[in-house]
């Protein structure tokens, strides 16, 4: 489904290039084991990571061990999860690896626990390969990531690192986190799926926060599948007892073809891809509907944007005041203006933000989900910036589950996703209606 | 205002026994140094803790350099808390003492940095004097602190130390922590001023979470001009470029009287202190009017309940899978009943929650404040439990403002306090309301 950047691990079918629905399943049956799986893993970050730099920190003889401990493992003790390899974005605490938040004021830091959904990931069986590359703090100032497609190109941020190496075949999954554009953008421009659930679905325990209004953990796949399995499974929709059923991709009877308050931001490759996307739904004899989102959500990118730098100011208030020297420019000039913003211009941005998600529920209740751009456009050249949030400030404020389908492709032939917006909540139906719809693109494409 | 457990420092006027907000007033005028406020509160803690156990860790030397650091401050770099000592729950990160979490798991731990709402009082001048003893995490099992008004009760929890040593003047103000009933409730039971701001009101950052969905950082105080103070500068309403007004009472009009789901719990003091302080203010003239919540409300309480538990087995996640032998019965026994509970009813509770935030604002808007119940009544005798969280939950799951003023007291001369509960967001209103209510309260008791 996805373009990739070097399709040989594919042809050749090594356990790396599975997904982890399929590597799951070939351990299951035995013909796969947590250290194989690992060790494909860690030989195609070998071979790549000195160009795509997707790793902020990773120990092979500490990620083998742990997957050897989960083949001795007996089958009546196994997760849900059991022997996937998976990358933790280095905001998200860890342990036994350190977590540095791309920051020079914790490298080398280590936490004195996991996060939840970490341990929750572990107790499932999963084995943690290594830290993810994130910008600082997962806000502007870039990682040494490049594009597994270009590496003269950004991955996008702030997952970078996860975005990267889930395209790169390092790893079938890893966590990404999102407060403004963090899952959807990198997962965008790297080709990939990326999924933001709704708000609070994963445990944010333990995340390195930047703004609590919006933080939310989210997870870089290369299937809906995945993305569907893994989170049941953190958020306590499946367990042993109550195992997950497979996904069952659902058509849609309506899709809504929303251009949101960020279009007049979409280069031609991003109107191309939604507006293909659209023309290929219609084609399948799905009703696509064009929706005007309400005159209130006039304000909401701004409002999003300062409820942002407002808690980010107060978030980081021990690093802005103990290391204002470690601090990058651009993130020091945010919390300049979060720290200068008034509290009365916050609650009003808020009470938009809380206006809006009422308006976005009726909005999107007649639909399956809604169809939008995911990013500006292809990934820009350069890894100075990891590019524009603006499509994403949206479904990061209004707390909504959304998804980015890779298949498109921009100028320089890189990826290009379109992104669908379910219903606060509602998690599981656009998950069904995504995987219906990533079929559906993956049939046109091999036309 | 409050009932003491020694008044002798209060009659000598000793710097210990003043409100924040007269202290910093002192500071300011010249009259008193931080240092010498930091000494009479250590003084007070030398003398008293052998009885009271509030603290889970002091250094006095460490303080005093703090105080010191601030004496030293230039009048035009002084900030809005200049030279307050501050008790910190030893759920809250401080890189310079140890956060312990009340759990053998972190005895002796070390942050690598102060929680936001730490670092923005260090921020504004504020002392850090040390850690506050915590129950287990914040949750059941109780740490050593005795009722400084009969140490053979509880002082409550979990903000067990915050509450009692505001209420011993060991300290002006102490952070604290609400997810169930974890500031009002110990302020009610030792008898000085607890004040849940709407949720989100403090950063929550560096905060040891119990449940995500709930935790609130609050402030015990022996005055709501203290809580209003404070709670300013950490929200970020006031700042040294626009100080704050001193907090004005204000007469309501109308104040609902709201037996809250809880009622059938409350004993006779609880009952006595309700409905005394309605009749002292109809007497005042005030419109006191029974409101009864809709129907709705009767699973709220265990709605409550059931999604504090449920997250946190998520939560707690590390601590369940890895130190299991470490946790108390009593946590183990909630986080097994939070991992069997089903998602489907988690969501549930959750949705049910967001219906009552919505009629709660309808109920709440003829109404300055609603009046209700602090507790079930005075502390219990006994140290091996903190009290029950009955009449907090509401409060807690509906993200409200809510303040406990003292004045009552119940069969053992203990006191027993009333809570106040505002509309989310109207802290501002519900803290004017309170002044009056206070004064009011005040009044009477002099007759």
């Amino acid at each position: 489904m996805t373009s990739s950047p070097d399709t040989s691990d594919r042809r050749n079918n090594l356990p790396n290039s599975l997904s982890a629905t399929d590597a799951l399943a070939a351990i299951a049956a035995g013909t796969l084991t947590a250290e194989a799986l690992t060790r494909a893993c860690l030989e195609r970050i070998a071979e790549r990571e000195p160009v795509v730099h997707a790793f902020a920190w990773i120990d092979p003889e500490r990620a083998l061990t742990e997957a050897r401990e989960r083949d001795r493992t007996g089958a009546q003790h196994r997760g849900l999860l059991h022997g996937l390899p998976m990358g933790v974005k280095d905001i998200i605490d860890t342990q036994d690896m350190p977590t540095g938040c791309g920051s020079p004021i914790y490298a080398g830091h280590r936490p004195p626990n996991d996060a939840a959904c970490v341990a929750l990931a572990r107790e499932a069986g999963a084995v943690m390969l290594g830290k993810t590359v994130t910008t600082e703090f997962a806000l502007r100032h870039p990682g040494p990531t490049a594009n597994p497609h270009d590496p003269a190109h950004t991955p996008g941020g702030s997952s970078s690192g996860s975005a990267a190496a889930v395209a790169d075949f390092m790893v079938p999954v890893a966590f990404g986190t999102q407060t403004g554009g963090s899952v959807i953008r990198p997962a965008s421009y790297c080709g990939v799926v990326g999924y933001k659930p709704s708000f609070n679905t994963i445990n944010p325990t333990g995340v390195k926060p930047l703004a609590t209004s919006f933080d939310t953990v989210g997870l870089l796949a290369r299937s809906v599948d995945d993305c569907a399995l893994v989170v049941d499974v953190l958020s306590g929709a499946a367990s042993p007892s109550s195992p997950p059923e497979r996904l069952q991709a659902v058509r849609p009877a309506r899709i809504g073809f929303c251009r949101t308050p960020a279009w007049p931001h979409a280069e031609p490759a991003t109107v191309r891809a939604v507006e293909t996307a659209a023309e290929q739904l219609r084609r399948s004899g799905i009703a696509v509907d064009e929706v005007e989102l309400p005159g209130d959500f006039a304000g909401f990118l701004d409002a999003q944007n300062d409820v942002l730098r407002y808690d980010a100011a107060r978030v980081f208030a021990f690093e802005r005041t103990r290391h204002p020297d470690l601090l990058s420019p651009s993130l020091r000039e945010e919390l300049a203006a979060g720290l200068a913003f008034p509290r009365s211009r916050y609650l009003e941005a808020q009470a938009l933000i809380a206006r809006c998600r009422s308006l976005f529920a009726t909005a999107v209740a007649p639909f399956e989900c809604l169809l939008a751009g995911s990013a500006p456009g292809e990934a820009p050249r350069g890894l100075h910036h990891t590019g524009e949030s603006i499509f994403n400030r949206l479904t990061s404020g209004l707390h909504v589950p959304c998804i980015t389908l890779p298949g498109f492709t921009g100028p320089n032939g890189l990826p290009v996703g379109i992104q669908l917006i379910g219903a606060f909540g509602d998690d599981a139906r656009l998950l069904r209606t995504a995987k219906w719809v990533a079929a559906r693109i993956d049939e046109f494409a091999a036309r």
